[in-house]
């Protein structure tokens, strides 16, 4: 019996004891956003710092302004030096009227379809996917008396409060977490049969733009027809954003961006995300977006331009005839490829400018300045983990893009240099951040041996 | 010496009383919109009523849901009826800080420049304004022992919050009130050497529509690039009501639209108004209407279209990457000539309908739908009074338009089928509705010289 199916073995027959470090787990109300949960939060710190520790991790709970990291190091082979993401902070659980039992009380409950679920808050994010790592390496542990790869785990507590400490944290140790790849698992499966990569994370640029044209508002029966309104040339700006086929126009825009490569499109083809599938729920029915591109394309791997919001006048009840000073949007924008953030924000920038008349202002605000992420498509790493994913459970796995951002995880690419390779196992109806948070056993179960794979895969590299 | 004479005459020998007069109407406290003052505002209706039947009125105090309405009727001559109205009710003097003296306690001051000006609230607006022309009136009555035409006096008590009882109040008493011709003394001069008498009053059509795409908000990382957003839909629909060259695109709009006479255009361009000086006061520099007219037509005998108010997503501090199920906005048009408020609403409507997405939905509410007035420019009783105008004044009378509506009059062309003559001799300083108010002595004076020539004018007519 080869070492990878000796560790797959152990899995399969310790899965009850594995459920049961889960339930722990989840048992404890790692709340992040609300003090009052802070206590928790070090606690659940606390148990995967002494978990770690119990397999062969040297485990240190690392202080930040906030709540803790977990740091964990151990030695391993002589494979690449990993650095494995995951959170142990859970979201709030209101409403609480909603859940149908405790959000701390974990349970497995039967669906209709007979599919078994881990049913409380964290169940799938993260601290579910988290220990899909953790007991694959339990299991090297306890098959090899060691781990296959010099691995350093990094669980953060911030998570759900936007990773607000750990910038700094990372940047501070970059030499302890400049490795060899990152590990993510943080992210979800096409569907209950298809594993899925997350190969690209769109990037962001959002800006806060003011016009202002008269020094006041303006009765519009005596200025109207003559003093420049802020809501025309907002909206002429705004307008302007987009030709009739669906494509930004801003000057450059798209410079760095490439067609997928034909295998990938033809993949992402193959899923036949439909309109009625992605859009329906929500009420709609056409794309909105670029004319000629598939709509997975759209929401992932073609760059946006969206407003956000827009205000200006009067807008409460009935009619006030006013023409207003000033008025204001919000416009964001999602990068892929090799755009470059600045670039957007100053083309953007110009673009309005050259929009605003003489005699009126423009201010601009930057509220996120974020490069997008695209993982080689020949990555080995991503390679390797493909074929074990596939053999794992029986179906090709896809590569998709992420259509928002993982900040830390741009971070672990510009600050670190350090690629990474996100493997998640959440389906759509694990209701995350929703009452009656679940996780599929399947998924639990089966994203343990996909860890085991990917990191017995890895370590062959070398 | 003529009538016209002895009466001017008598004016000019009057003149101290008939501001003792004005001075004893100015300190009553009549604010309208303060019930608190709701006895002050009778008390200025009795005083109104008094003073007419001291000069050969028959006048009541009309009860309304609100402040009452003086109407008093003379025979006079056979001339044309007319009926003049004019309002005793004033606004709040808030800030009361920044009054130099007491709002109620009117007083003379003369000005760096030897002007001097009577400064009370409602000295200009409008009980200054509405003696000049009871003054006229008394005048005649003295030298002659009765009034020149049969005049029948309409002084309402809620002007100053929307005449909000008086529409109803003419509509069920149209008998009473369609008479050969309306005067009206609540509008300015041109300046202070000329006269100017208000020919123009643009209409309104306000509407309000609401863009509906998905049926929630949405996360922009998640459906940006694919899922409709309502704010560009609306963007579109609001940057397309204008062309290039400030000209509205909606089909039909112009319907209805003439151009100016050769000489009233001629006059209104020898008037010079700069846009330094109409733009410079509000921080602005270039007229933004349509390319080829002259500021004084952008503002009021050309038809405009205003966003008034845009509201949508998110509008708060900081950035929120959502996309909004829906977004509203407000839009007006101001309307001229022959323009119908009905097919310019139907019009406008069908203008965004056609914007909208097949997936996505509009709806409209209205707010205001008033036809624009237009005093032919040879209507014989504008022609006198011009003329007799110039002959006060020494200057020739402008014929302006008005940007902005004034409802009642709109109500006394459309429902008691009677045009308007609208003169009044309110001066750019006067501080209307603001502390300090005032109205030159002169312009009392000479006010009420010019109404006394007009009613001579009008009853040569017969």
């Amino acid at each position: 019996m080869s070492t990878l199916d000796a560790v797959l073995d152990r899995i399969d027959q310790d899965i009850d004891q594995s459920l049961e470090r889960l339930f722990a787990f989840l048992r404890i109300a790692s709340i992040s956003t609300d003090p009052a949960y802070a206590d928790k939060c070090r606690e659940a710190a606390n148990f995967v710092a002494d978990d770690l520790k119990s397999i062969g991790f040297g485990a240190e709970v690392r202080p930040t302004d906030g709540h803790p990291v977990v740091v964990a190091k151990s030695d391993g082979g002589n494979g690449p030096r990993v650095l494995f993401y995951g959170h142990y902070d859970v979201q709030p659980v209101d409403p609480l009227e909603l859940w149908k039992t405790p959000p701390f009380e974990p349970r497995i409950e039967t669906l209709p379809d007979a599919r078994k679920i881990i049913v409380a808050r964290g169940a799938c994010d993260d601290k579910g996917q988290a220990m899909t790592f953790i007991e694959a390496c339990r299991a090297y542990h306890a098959v090899t008396g060691k781990l296959p790869l010099p691995i350093t785990t990094m669980i953060e507590g911030e998570e759900e409060c936007g990773s607000r400490n750990l910038f700094d944290f990372v940047k501070k140790n970059a030499d302890e977490f400049k490795l060899d790849l990152a590990l993510v698992c943080d992210t979800a499966m096409w569907d209950q049969d298809t594993p899925a990569i997350t190969t690209s994370l769109r990037g962001l640029v959002y800006e806060d733009i003011k016009i202002t044209c008269a020094d006041r508002d303006l009765h519009s029966g005596l200025f109207g027809g003559a003093a420049r309104n802020p809501l025309h040339v907002l909206s002429r700006i705004l307008a302007d954003l987009h030709d009739a086929d669906g494509r930004v126009t801003i000057p450059g825009f798209y410079d760095g961006v490439k067609d997928l490569p034909p295998d990938v499109l033809a993949d992402l083809k193959a899923l036949n995300l439909t309109a009625e599938e992605f859009l329906g729920p929500i009420g709609l029915k056409e794309p909105a977006g670029e004319k000629g591109r598939l709509l997975i394309e759209m929401t992932t791997t073609r760059p946006t331009a969206e407003i956000n919001g827009v205000i200006g006048g009067y807008t409460g009840e009935g009619a006030k005839t006013v023409i207003a000073g000033e008025a204001k949007a919000k416009v964001s924008f999602r990068l892929v490829g090799e755009q470059d953030p600045q670039k957007v924000r100053d083309a953007f920038r110009a673009f309005v400018r050259e929009r605003v008349p003489a005699d009126c202002k423009v201010e601009f605000g930057n509220f996120g300045l974020a490069p997008p992420l695209q993982l080689s498509f020949d990555n080995p790493a991503l390679t390797k983990a493909r074929g074990v994913l596939a053999e794992e459970w029986g179906h090709k796995a896809v590569t998709v893009g992420a259509g928002g951002s993982i900040p830390i995880v741009a971070d672990f690419k510009t600050v670190l240099g350090m690629d990474s390779l996100l493997v998640g196992f959440a389906l759509d109806d694990d209701r995350v951040h929703s009452p009656n948070e679940k996780f599929d056993l399947k998924c639990f179960h089966k994203g343990i041996r996909s860890w085991a794979r990917i990191l017995y895969a890895l370590a062959e590299q070398s």
